[in-house]
C-alpha cells in the first residue's frame, strides 16, 4: 500500500487543507503584542456570520466538552432545573457535565437514530415550568441525525423562559446556523469539524438573554467564566494564553470560507450528504436515519447482512480509509462515515467507490460502480443548472 | 467549489506525499558540513536500486532536461555520430540537444504512440557503424509508451560498441529498472514524476563503459561535467551548492520507498495503469498505446466522439482536476492522465469517477459507475489473492 496516504472520513478530525496546514506552521508571535490583536480582529468578525449572530463569537483553547462545559456554568445556576434531551452519546455528555454540577437533570431519551419531537418538548416544558435550561444537540455525531433546532427554539421560547443551549461541533461552519433567528441562546462548537482545524480550540457565542444569566451567575468557575473572555474581547485580547498556532489556521480556514463563500459551504455539505446517502440506497443497504432528518456532515449506515466492523478493517488495511464505527449500544452495528469540512464531492465519489470494493472483498454481493453511479447522478442533477 | 483542493493528475509534476513537504521543511544546514554528509550517506545507497545499478547514482540540482544534456556531452565526443531515436516530444528533446552541440545527427522517428522496435535499430545500426552513441527515450511523457529498453540493449550490444543512452524522466522509480543487467550505458531521471518530489533535482548514473568514454571526453562543459560529480562522490559531497530542501524530501522519499517496498512500488504503478486502461476500455474510449507498450506511469486517451480540451476544463472547473493535453500535433487530439509517484488506487478510482461526470457534462453519452467499476474489477483481481 501507498504509504503516507490517509483517507479520513471519520466524523470528526476532519481532513487539514494544505493552505491552513502551512498556516499553522507561522512564526510564534507574542500574545500580548500588535500581530496577535491584528489576528483577533481578522477572525472575531467572520465567525459571526457562521454562528449566525450579532453577537461575539469567543474562540478558546479547549476541546470541544470545555465548550459543553463551559456553557452549563455559565447558564445553570446551583440548584437550577435544567432538560437535557438525549439523541446519542453526545446529549449523554451533556447530562453528565449537568450531573458533576448537581444541577436537577430532567433527561428526555430519544431512540437514536432519531431527531427531536418539538411538540413533545412544548408539552414537556408546559409541564415543568421550573426548567430553566433546555440543551440539545444540533448535529448528534453518534448517528448523523441533525436536530431541528429552528422549530425547538421557537416552541421553547413560545411559552417558557428557559435558555436553550446548543452544542453544534460537529455541524456548525457546514450547516446554515441562525443562533439569532432561531433563539438559540448559547451556541458552542469545536475546531476539529466543519471548522477543518485539528482539535484544540473551542467556539461559544450568547445571546442577550443568555449574557444576563451568565453576569449574574454565582457558579463557581474560572478557566471556563465567560465574562472574563467577553471583558478582554472588548479590548480585541484574550484573558489567557491563546492557541496561536490554530488561530494562524483560523485565519486561512476564514479565508478559505470567503473564497468559497459560506451558503456555497453549505450547499457543498448537502450535496456531499444526498451523494453518500443515494448511494447506499442504490446498492440497498440502510441508512440509520431518514432524508428529513439525515446531517450534512455526517452519514451512518446500518447495515443489514454485513460486519461493518469487518468492512471498516477492510477499508482501512486495502486504503489506509478510516471510517468511524458505532458508539455505546451501536457499537459493532452501524458505521460512520464524516463527510465535513474539507471534503469535496471527488472524495466522496473517492469514499464510495472504496466502499464498494470494499463490500465485494467481505463477500456482499453488490454490482460494482452503482453506488457510485448514483452519486454522479446526483453530482450532475445537483450541480448543473 | 472547494478551494484549496488541486487533483494534479498530470504526468508530472506529481503530487507530493504531506511527510516528503514537511521534510523539504527542515531548518537549513551548510552543505559543507557534517549533516549534509550524513545526508548524502543515508541517500546514495538507496538510489543504486532504484536504478538497477552497482554504479553511483549521482543527484544534481537541475531539471531532467539539465540531465539529458548531461547525458549528451558527457557520452558525445565533438564529431561523433550519434543515434536518436525519437517516439515523442522527448525523443525530440534529445536530438534539440544533440543539434546544439553539432554532433552528427541520425533521427529515426517512430509513428507517435508506437514504441521502439529494437529489431530495426539493430539492422540501422549495421547499416551506420560510425554511430557512437544511441540515444532513447524509456517512458515517452508525451504518448504514454513504454519502450522496450532491455531488448534495445541487447541488440545495441549485440554487435555494436555504441553507448546506449536513456532518459528515464518520466518512471524511473516506478517501473523495474535494470540498468546494468540491460546494458543502459547512461541513465537520467528527474525528481518531479515518480520520485514524488518538486521540480528541480536530476538523477545520472554510467556504467563503467560509459566512464571511460566521460573520463576521456574533450567536450566543453563544467557545472554538468560528470567527472566533478564523481571525485566529489568519493568523500561524499557534491561538486557545487547541492539544492538542500530537495534531498531533505529525496531522504523522506526513499524512506515511503523502503516501508512500502520497491516491488510494491512497481505493482502499484501496474495495477493503476491497468485500472485506468480498463475503465478507457469499458467506456469504449480509444487509448492511444497498445496494452503491451502502455506505461506504468502515464495513459493517453484519444477520443474519436468529444472534445478532449472541452472535458480537460470541464474537469479543471468543476474539480480542479488537471490532466494534461496533447502535445505537439497531438494538441488537442489526446489527453493524458499521470499516475506516477504519489498515486494510489483511490486517487485512480476517484480520477476516472471525476472523468464519467465529466464525460456526462460534455454530452458524452456513457453509463455512469462503468468505468469506475471496471477499475474497481482490476484492483479486486490484482490485489485479492
Amino acid at each position: 500500500m501507498l504509504t503516507d496516504q490517509h483517507l479520513l472520513r471519520i466524523p470528526g478530525p476532519s481532513p487539514i487543507p494544505p493552505s491552513v496546514q502551512q498556516a499553522m506552521n507561522g512564526t510564534m508571535i507574542g500574545h500580548r503584542g500588535k500581530e496577535t490583536k491584528e489576528l483577533l480582529q481578522r477572525i472575531l468578525p467572520r465567525l459571526k456570520p457562521i454562528f449566525g449572530t450579532k453577537q461575539d463569537v469567543i474562540p478558546i483553547a479547549g476541546s470541544g466538552t470545555a465548550g459543553l462545559e463551559m456553557a452549563v456554568t455559565n447558564a445553570a445556576k446551583p440548584g437550577d432545573h435544567v432538560l437535557v434531551i438525549v439523541t446519542g452519546a453526545f446529549g449523554d455528555r451533556f447530562a453528565k457535565i449537568c450531573n458533576a454540577y448537581n444541577l436537577h437533570v430532567n433527561r428526555i431519551d430519544v431512540p437514536w437514530g432519531e431527531p427531536i419531537d418539538p411538540s413533545y418538548i412544548e408539552s414537556y416544558l408546559q409541564d415543568h415550568p421550573e426548567i430553566s435550561v433546555v440543551f440539545a444537540t444540533f448535529c448528534e455525531t453518534s448517528t448523523g441525525v441533525l436536530n431541528p433546532i429552528q422549530a425547538l427554539g421557537k416552541v421553547i421560547h413560545h411559552k417558557s423562559n428557559a435558555l436553550l443551549v446548543v452544542d453544534g461541533v460537529s455541524c456548525v461552519a457546514g450547516v446554515e446556523t441562525k443562533m439569532d433567528e432561531w433563539g438559540v441562546d448559547i451556541l458552542v462548537t469545536g475546531s476539529q469539524k466543519a471548522f477543518m482545524l485539528p482539535a484544540g480550540l473551542m467556539f461559544i457565542s450568547a445571546s442577550e438573554r443568555a449574557w444576563e444569566v451568565i453576569e449574574n451567575n454565582p457558579q463557581q468557575r474560572f478557566y471556563l467564566d465567560m465574562r472574563t473572555y467577553k471583558k478582554s474581547l472588548a479590548d480585541t485580547s484574550t484573558p489567557f494564553t491563546p492557541a496561536l498556532s490554530l488561530l494562524f489556521g483560523l485565519d486561512q480556514v476564514l479565508n478559505l470560507i470567503d473564497q468559497e463563500g459560506l451558503s456555497n459551504v453549505f450547499r457543498r455539505h448537502l450535496l456531499v450528504r444526498d451523494m453518500t446517502r443515494e448511494a447506499f440506497k442504490a446498492l440497498d443497504i440502510p441508512l440509520l436515519t431518514t432524508d428529513e432528518s439525515a446531517s450534512p456532515t455526517v452519514t451512518a449506515v446500518q447495515p443489514s447482512d454485513f460486519n461493518s466492523e469487518e468492512l471498516r478493517q477492510t477499508l482501512k488495511s486495502h486504503f489506509n480509509l478510516s471510517l468511524a464505527g458505532g458508539q455505546q449500544h451501536l457499537k459493532g452495528k452501524i458505521f460512520r462515515i464524516g463527510h465535513m469540512g474539507y471534503c469535496s464531492p471527488a472524495d466522496t465519489l473517492q469514499t464510495i467507490s472504496l466502499i464498494e470494493i470494499g463490500l465485494q472483498l467481505i463477500g456482499k454481493n453488490i454490482e460494482l460502480g452503482q453506488g457510485t453511479a448514483a452519486a454522479q447522478q446526483i453530482y450532475i442533477q445537483q450541480e448543473v443548472r
